[in-house]
């Protein structure tokens, strides 16, 4: 039986970014398969009391010069977002309300490069619906599905499962029991996965 | 003319013990040097606000299970210090006395191992002592140099260098100008050697 990765992920963070960008290869490498889980970054930080590199000003300074070494030797197309703070809510919900759905992959792709490839504010309700739409995804009615008890309340629960799995960032990995926090980490998901 | 990697440590630091332990290798792959540079990891973690990361449990959960995976890839002995927390001032104002000493390198290598091979309860004046003269150090001289003012003066100048060139935590690599945080970036300071 082929073993599969759990990529608990929000698009909010850049390393869960370009965490997205490069399973496609791990996964191809071992014949995994990646199953996405929408969790909200700032829930898991709340429950576990971390905050994000940026926090500690010389954290985030070095926090962008280590990612940018990471992208340039995957060659993952990215550009920093310059509209932060970006409150995720709203997508996540909506990522969580259409897991299993047959845009959920698209739908997920379309928000990270819209967050750090072109990128766009994506807090703002205006702007992430004109990339959901330019992105051939029926924007309406994916907000109508964030807004649905049901969206609230998987967010929520996958949120505390990755939390009471040991989570405490993004983007988390878990193959069967062993837990890797970090795109850094991908080399050590893709031994795991042999 | 060949590379050198400059290597801010404090012996405090399980993950700088665990570069102390790969440097010799990788020195030794790519005919560079390296320099030890003592600093006061606590005086880091005050000047840039950072906290170390058991002060997260879950964070401090994962940091046990992710630097055991790295001891065991490269084969380092080591054993989780119980007497912590540990103030390390004394010695590391005794490294930063001995720089340029005959027996700087013979001391900085018992002190890791009297942290985190042994271990030993080394923020105790009489457990340290007797761990120096075991390694057939001299202990009364190195309490000594301890206490010299330019033994003082040099650890604090160290740590302010560290900090003012970008540092926030142990270990913390430059080789050049280019920063290195963790010995999980023990790869690209090997990279960045050749």
């Amino acid at each position: 039986m082929a073993k599969n990765v759990e990529f608990f992920f929000d698009v909010v963070s850049p390393t869960a970014y370009v965490a997205h960008k490069r399973l496609p290869a791990i996964a191809a490498a071992t014949g995994a398969t990646v199953r996405y889980r929408p969790m909200l970054l700032g829930g898991v930080m709340k429950a576990t009391g971390n905050a994000p590199p940026f926090s500690v000003p010389a954290k985030g300074a070095y926090f962008g010069v280590d990612l940018n070494r990471y992208i340039q030797k995957h060659a993952v197309p990215f550009t920093m977002n310059p509209h932060f703070p970006i409150n995720s809510l709203s997508l996540m919900r909506a990522a969580a309300g259409l897991e299993g759905a047959p845009h959920f992959a698209e739908f997920v792709d379309a928000m990270f490069d819209a967050m750090w490839l072109e990128p766009r504010n994506m807090g703002d309700a205006a702007t992430a619906a004109a990339a959901m739409r330019e992105a051939g995804l029926d924007a309406d009615a994916i907000l109508a599905v964030a807004e649905s008890q049901e969206a609230k309340d998987r967010l929520k629960a996958t949120t505390e499962e990755a939390v009471s799995r040991g989570a405490f960032g993004a983007p988390t990995f878990f193959v069967g029991d062993e837990m890797f926090f970090g795109q850094d980490r991908l080399d050590w998901v893709e031994e795991a996965l042999r």
